[in-house]
């Protein structure tokens, strides 16, 4: 049985990662899966926020934005409703928890690490490849300050990914298009580490339940999924810099 | 070894949970689970949101808050910053979701249920007990639409309830207060059905990650407590309302 | 002629208080008159708003807020809505002024006393509520900082407490459950400290006006129900506690 | 004892009046007392505000607003801030109340009455003067209407008018101007009607308190000025309209 | 062809500038063109924003309103609305880049000037007359300065002054009221020095355009109205404080 | 004298233009000029704004943005700040006023056309190259109404294209980069249509002032690069969709 765009269930849709695409950005990524583009940057500024000054760490955030038609129909955009959305809230707060997750802030120093995912197109895990594209975007600030001597060793302690599985049509299917997620009954997003560990796990099913099983398998697939994408992320940023990465 | 407060690894704090605690409201709770304690009330409207109408079908939302002083150090007033804060949108989008995924929404007619839970003391677990007494407060509310002949039935399919687990210095804990809580490597909170199936499922490792097998330890606790969370719930809502309930 | 409830026009409802009803806060309680029902919860902090920064005084301010089913209709949450509306603004802008007018803000030193009031459920007379019960915490709170010996004494020179009043049907009334207010041709909020002195007077005809007798009316029931609402406040704060005040 | 500016006690300052100062609103009034300068404006909309619609009978309301250097130093704008202060909320809702007290909301019919009150320069009283300028404002704009033949009758029931008075250095004054308001031990604004009832009475004494006798001392004074205001209310809307009040 | 309300085609309305209108602001003017009228106050802080901090110089900058009667249907404030809409945005800017191209910010040293321009009535041409008033405010505000011996000279190179000109019904035209601002099909704003050069120049065709020879022939118009307004504010400010202007 | 980069006085960078950027939008185009790079996404919706409800016509609005990293520091998110901010106000009415100068909004019938705007990279006239690459968003999303049989003529009458202008260290320049912006003692933009007449014309002296001279000689270089970039409008559109243009 054949998914809607003619996918095994097991399988990702095509990824793209475009490195410096942005001139002005310590760090940046065009990351395209499927129809999904994300614009990935990563600004370095050498200052914490409130909550942290003097205590000799550093500090990694996200924020996440969709252009009005990223979507089918046109969106509002949130400056102009006044306020930020539930589920942007819920995405960047997201993506910065995951990336601080194999981020060491003591040995990143007093720095802000801002990694801003910008949505030019929207067909399903934008979410997921936001993480994924931000991953990169991060190693390739953090690479840079190394080069300048500011930083001994990029003080990250492993890769991340992320990926999104679900059941649709009772069928478990990894990295589902917009179309699928709409139908989908069970909807997960998982983000691992290059060593297979969890960091993030949170499956939901909107007006439906699942079972343990289920979970199961979704989480087989999306493990494999996630190993294909960590694979890509080290091709992207090249043996030399992938060599810096888990040093710390 | 034994926890901060003395409790095994798989055991749950005390729980109480005062029925009909509002005098205005359709339904209403005040559920204490150790320390935390949070108002639940549900309102019924005959009315729906914009995107429902004339969809023949009703809507379940909910609203979560804390009150200043719920905290050890006052909190600042949502209300006071004029907009809510990433965390609130994050918990009361949970709470709605898992409620809605044991509402039939058609049976429910064009009505909408929404369900606030207000924290008047917090000491961990107020998500996951929002939604165990909501589904309390939203039974009652439900129920009174039949005894009124509104409703020829509560269209709810299932019972759910919802806690959390952890990994507090290594090992797996069950329900964790607030101490444990800060403390913890991994955070998981689990919403299920009466029927052992999962509603939501989000495990979180803030600077740090967890395996497959961490998480399998977890779910047997969470699993467990939250059988002894719906056995409850059964019980304060009695025999003859519980009848009802998986009746559609 | 009786009232609605049965009461005398001269007769405040039953009136409780329970102290140290929040674990975390310095000063609380749950005041209950009739089914109103108000959590004032005191908060010390060591640092005073901007305005008073080096001038070696402290500040006593107060927020009111209402739970959304503290009514008969679900009220909107006005963190929900962005913003505080002007009832909101009235009524914690009285509370402050009122507290502070028998604090001595230098003995209280560069310190914040917030107070905050919460409305559980509304049944007329919650501002006034408020303040009978703030007042209570506050002075737990105080007392708190002399057992700690960060204070000499506590800085009030007096008690105070409130009470609304009011023409209903042309006749004068003490303390207006939320049908009477509705109804009341003139509403009256009156706060007194215990030595009998006028703290705040608030006399408003909607829709309507009153003469200087009905005035004089009021205000001799008015002083009768503070006189008692501060006796069950030196009952419930002790003999100790009460001889501490006005000390300074 | 003569007071800051020479007057006795009882003495209220200069007033002028004039009216249709601005040529496109309904009904307008520049009010001069002393330095405090307000512009007065009545706009009648044929509409009411979505709670009276269908009801038949009409509303009034007002809002009220200071130019940034009406006031000594600059204050900052609320549009620029965002939002309205508490001071500014409190101030419109006395300003709307005192005027509806004496209108038949009934005899205006579905017509919705906004008494705009623009502080150009604040030298004390503000929010009497408002009330007072509104209300000849107010009567200008239904005389325009009953000249239009659009209302057979005023639909006011009497005059009002407003004034403060005060406790500065222990002695009971009239009209306080600002620096009298700055050091007033108690400060009383009252809103009467032409046949000398109250509409509106707020004393408060922000950190100091008062005795019964005082404010029958300052009662007396109010009352003095505002029959006097009255009478130049008279005056300026001369014998015409005058005789068309109170007929309703 | 005569014009809407009998002028030539290069003829400005009467003018008028009432200065000191405000006794607290440290320069101020009300500024009358036909029955357009503005209230110009300016301010001076011993303090700079942020941006300036510690780089010697001060700033100029303006903000701009309308009272909610200044035009013929009541217009709601943007104080309400939360927000600061695009043409006062736009129209502030635009005054305090004017003001500043005449400004030396270094010999006006760490100081804020805020020129407040407040429409109490508008008939067409608002920003241009708060340009030609404000210019006015500024110079009186730093006469008293140099006065007070602050300021060695008035650190301003230049006269300003503003006006609006217009194609209606294919005519060029000078200093349009409201009902030519209306039906104009282009409307061009020009800022010009007392030597004659631009400031700022803004022309707009709102769905139409205009050819080159149409601007020279507005720019024609402009310049002379500008002179006329120049020699008025040269008369209003005195000999003295002319002759103090473009000494730096 | 050469540029800073390299570039002739009358030199535009290089401009390119992708359209069917994205394949959600109506009509889409990606534009970069030089390294300013700008989305340019136009929706049509079958409604229209309030106030034009039933006035048998449509409507044209834009709006604009850019993303954090567009430039050389981080800009912080409006979306995040709660607000637009001024620059943003002014450019998106801008653009929205030019695009509707040339559309026959009777012919274009109850339809709203949102052109959205969103800068990637800035490099110096960013609202230029959004106005010259909207009008082809525009004009794509257009032409697909007309080939689906929704409208007979593409109801637009001329071509527009916008540039920017300015003096720099005296010499006149077209077409500012971020640099030469910057140091730029005049700024013009100009929005002229395809028969050479103008739409708009902002010209500003930040701090400085300049003549009529200086003034055409700026028109010129704007009116030889604007001739330019709509040589290159119609080759990107293709001589069919040309055609169509300028038909109404």
């Amino acid at each position: 049985m054949k998914r809607v765009d003619g996918r095994n269930s097991g399988q990702i849709r095509p990824v793209q990662m475009t490195t410096h695409y942005n001139k002005y950005a310590e760090g940046s990524v065009l990351i395209e899966i499927g129809d999904t583009r994300v614009i990935c940057t990563a600004t370095i500024e050498e200052k914490v926020p409130p909550f942290l000054r003097g205590a000799g760490k550093g500090w990694v955030t996200a924020e996440y934005a969709m252009l009005p038609r990223a979507t089918g129909t046109r969106t509002v955009r949130e400056s102009a409703k006044g306020k930020l959305g539930g589920r942007t809230m819920e995405i960047q707060r997201l993506i910065g928890r995951a990336l601080r997750s194999v981020v060491d802030l003591e040995q990143l120093g007093e720095r802000m690490l801002t990694l801003d995912c910008d949505v030019i197109q929207a067909d399903g895990g934008t979410r997921t490849a936001s993480i994924t594209g931000a991953y990169v975007a991060m190693i390739l600030a953090l690479n840079k300050l190394v080069d300048q001597g500011m930083l001994e060793k990029i003080p990250v302690r492993d890769f991340i990914a992320a990926t999104s599985v679900g059941m649709v049509d009772g069928m478990p299917v990894l990295d589902l298009c917009y179309t699928e997620d709409s139908a989908a009954e069970v909807d997960m997003n998982v983000v691992m580490t290059g060593s297979g560990r969890f960091v993030e796990l949170q499956g939901t099913g909107e007006e439906a339940t699942f079972s343990r099983e289920d979970m199961n398998l979704l989480l087989d697939l999306a493990t494999a999924g996630i190993e294909e994408l960590i694979y890509l992320q080290k091709q992207v940023l090249g043996q030399e810099i992938t060599s810096r990465i888990g040093q710390v």
